[in-house]
């Protein structure tokens, strides 16, 4: 199990879905910051199912306790431990989850893995709930880049074939990037969304999923940061969004189309902006040699289709090695992009606090 | 400074490009392991300059020195540490890229990183011959997996708008990743092979480069190995592929393109395969849940076009802040993708190496 | 903060000792573990307060509620939570902690360190009640340990200038120590027991304290198991018996009166024993080069004398920089040792199955 | 193998005893720390053999050579990577050492642990001779220290039963520290050091080995560094001492003494001293709750006499399993104490540039 990370701060996730609470520690979170509790609860509501209605209807309340590390609402310095109690306890038999695995989930490696001895209900610990805790930790995190001046923000940037306007490299917006924070469902272009909105419903309609792409913009962060090779800025996020479930690719700036450029296009070349050392493309979502260039960070994850969809689907009962069909009961998300963006957002906006403590600057 | 990685297994990479000598010190490798030198050459040559004429004609001979670890050939347990002496050391002035930084290389803000002490001549640490320490500890690992039924091999997917044949995903050939890891541009479609040249080529009679995709394939591994969340095969693949210079996008399986799919077409469906658990297609890339699943590993690597170009730049002047231009002089790759592939193989030989040490299996 | 502990199990521990709860994640504890939670309890109770008439009549349940990681009483192989809710939580003013820092306490430097943030009552994240969580933690890897035929037990060594029988070295009696294990007070010799509790009495009745020696041996580790150098046996057990409180010397073996041997005497000689490979004396405890060598292991660990006295004692006021005088209330155990027994043994415990799992042993 | 130790400053050691070279790649070390060479040589030579009369003849030059990470004599914030070139390289037939394992040593345990595969001649990766590269780095970690004003030095506290003078731990003079620090065999009181290299020469004479303890301290550090529990300044530390061949003990300040003392005796009461805040007893070493209090760390690790004694001792043939006598040829140290020093010193300058590191001080 591997349900930690950070190399200054580290975040440890605990939990499972129908166990009796999910929740994180964060060891070495900086003392001193009073908690913006109104915010943590937006970006944990941006996350949890019910709240828009591309998501599942299930209620989740979702609120964390802090168990520690927090006194008078402001960080001691010592490990933050949050919590949500389940309400949605484990209850039935999920024994047919190891005979007939559902396909494109952990069912089945992990069946390997743990040698039949992990929780199955509500897919346990590999359950898309243990992302809650991840967004608390985000939603802390987040407060701390604001007071350095950084700002975190993402949109939708595709679901099946539509795109949203993508983000502007070179000239993020940060007031937009504050808007889109607080939304349900964050898209910049309201045509785009309406657009969205209908793939998602058809896809519910068929009993099918559908995937997309967040796009994560950061602001405001110096040049300088980070470290080379292994500690590159690339690599810690994309250690960190892998590490939520459903993300099957990560590209920063131009990202995969970089590679059908030639070099006279792709360079971003060195000018003056407002006083300041600016590049005039971005192609290289404002890292270079793994260090922060102070041009806006951008990282696009691409999700998968959630893998539960109440269509009958063939799979094999692993025990006879017969064919078998599976319907997933339940209500599933027909698109979690939606509600994986907070995530995505929340990891980067740890491996950033994580990278500015490894740099001495919180 | 962060130029090691593994949790189980450690490789530390030191070195810079004119300095004394560059090198790698692997702590953890598994004791009795005879190692194959030949075999190692074999990789080393795959990334050394000169040897296909899309590279640059300088000379490298890149042999690696053992200096400890090996006793009469076979590892003892003991940190194993190779060293490749530099003929090319120091010298000139390289003052010039601290005031005209070369765009979308690392000279700014390594500069700003290392307050103007980092060693600028030929890059120094964040020079692309840094990854030969890199190619010789995976030619290592690469052993260790073969000894263990495990094949790695990869081919350049695409340079510029040219794609070689992808991999099937659900049927890699085992024999073809073995004849592509011996090439030195290594193609399947002999077609592509000779359009990808043409391209280069073309880069090159105009002083620019071009950038590509390499994608690697891993056979034989088998279902239930990796770690949950931030210890996802996925993760530690990424942190180390964003490790390697250039490298702007990491995806696995379908990738990017999965977020377009249903997930009716998107999940990968079990059924019995020569009396063995596979599935159908492998649009998760042979990862579920972190885990490996028992189907090939397919890894795709997005790399942009060498920075370094003859053509003129536009850059600034960062002492005067005003603009300027740049002519890089020197013979550089117009094309890294075919030398890069060797590395993206390696790290994803010492990632696999890690991970199966981690579940106690090496 | 460094509350974690562990190269392939982590242990993480949060809490404050008048906050919500107190607990611990353990990331990586193997599957499969069917947890005796009788056996849990009893070493709960051996480091609990007032369940043995040397240590303080406060009252702690001290039951640990499992919060995740465990499915119908055996491990998943998620992470494993522990979560011991507090029942004196916070009340009253601290603030002259700041004023008047307690002697030997962390008071001072952690007001220094956490610049006034941290959570004074009950000394906060510093309070010895933070090792009840360790003593679960160790409570479930004495078990792992015990599947593996290898017994962890001690006593109190000293009380004072009161010594118990050392144990044997060479012939640590595998029963005794299971004997030990279930004891509140652990002493071998009653007489010496008599001895140690009378010199706890007279230090109650002065107002004051007293500090002792726990001696810790293992029985049943097998040659060849550790790292060398900074992985040592001794590094990994010294790393985490320095965390607990009150601890400020570790020795193996002869500990520090193998510096007044001559090598002739103190080298351990290897015969055989009962067909096995052993040693006639056992002065290195245990371990050579930083492993095991088959012989049982012992450590000592030196602990303090609670700071916490009611006598009235000198301090400084650290805001108007003038004498002043201090009296500590509230009830203090005026010996600590045997209370903190068992959380040594729970470290060595954890850092056992620590190192077995890096050697792929478990 | 765990060569490698630091958390946010790696020091990685390689080599063997024979082996071509041995050396050590020093990751996150600062950039900007110009070198004192001449500094390093001579914490060099208190380390190598041949420079005081106590200790073996064999001549070492131990002249590390600067591989990587250094630009005209100041560190890039690269690697920095340092080499010593060994002249005594593998010759001769060392497998009596696995039949007839030395007692004592790392024979027996580290064949079963590397299964026959580890190097065996000198002692391989076992030798102390890989104590040098750790000399080099924390001679490079001593100019940093020294720029942030604080002092790290040591003297010979005990050679067998004779003691030097203690340091007074509330007072330690920084000049003597200087003093101590260029010495080849650091003793404060010469009629001491009379009568331990009388000790030593006894035992020579006698082909046996001595044992002792170094001391060392530190002064100059503020209050507030260090993390707590495992991340204590004791923990991190011992953790580094530990892995110095021959320590078997490790305490700070009064160490297994405090054991004895009452509370009232124990305890270190603030007063104003030079109007700063101090302790007028130093029985805690300078920490507190894992934290410096800005009184001078005091710690003491007791290192076990040389095992290697050409006294012929009783041994096993593990092959036989019969009983054999073994005498160990060749010139060995009958006391490592003065020569360990430097080693203890410098594991503790690394530890302490690190723990600054992770607290944002440098």
């Amino acid at each position: 199990m591997s349900s930690n990370i950070g190399r200054y701060i580290k975040m440890q996730i605990f939990g499972e879905s129908h166990g009796k609470a999910i929740g994180v520690v964060i060891d070495g979170i900086p003392h001193g910051i009073k908690l913006d509790m109104d915010a943590i609860a937006v970006q944990m509501a941006r996350r949890a199912p019910g709240n828009d209605k591309t998501s599942t209807p299930r209620k989740e309340a979702d609120i964390p306790e802090i168990i520690s590390g927090v006194l008078n609402g402001v960080t001691t310095g010592a490990p933050l431990c949050a919590m949500i109690v389940n309400s949605n306890t484990r209850s039935g038999d999920y024994s047919n989850l190891v005979d007939t695995p559902r396909p494109s989930h952990a069912d089945y490696p992990a069946n390997i893995r743990f040698n039949g001895y992990n929780d199955l209900s509500g897919s346990g610990h590999f359950s898309g709930r243990l992302t809650a805790p991840m967004v608390f930790a985000g939603a802390v995190c987040r407060q701390i880049l604001k007071e350095k001046g950084i700002t975190v923000g993402g949109h939708i940037y595709s679901i099946g074939e539509v795109k949203d306007t993508p983000f502007d490299m070179v000239n993020v917006d940060e007031n937009m990037l504050e808007w889109l924070n607080c939304r349900a469902f964050s898209v910049i272009d309201e045509k785009s969304e309406k657009e969205m909105r209908d793939v998602i419903e058809n896809a519910r309609m068929d009993c099918d999923s559908v995937g997309g792409v967040c796009e994560v913009a950061v602001t405001g962060i110096d040049a300088g940061n980070g470290d080379v090779m292994f500690g590159s800025v690339e690599s810690r996020i994309s250690e960190a969004l892998f590490g939520v479930p459903a993300v099957k690719g990560v590209e920063f700036g131009a990202g995969f189309d970089i590679s059908k450029m030639r070099g006279s296009e792709a360079n971003d070349c060195y000018y003056i902006k407002d006083g300041k050392i600016a590049t005039k493309s971005n192609n290289n979502g404002g890292i270079l040699g793994g260090l922060t260039n102070g041009m806006p960070i951008i990282v696009r994850a691409a999700l998968k289709p959630t893998p539960s969809i109440s269509k009958e689907q063939k799979t094999l009962n692993t025990k006879t090695l017969s064919d078998d069909t599976l319907i997933i009961n339940g209500r599933h998300d027909p698109c979690v992009v939606g509600r994986a963006l907070p995530v995505i957002e929340s990891m980067v906006c740890f491996i950033l606090c994580d990278i500015l403590k490894g740099n001495g600057k919180i």
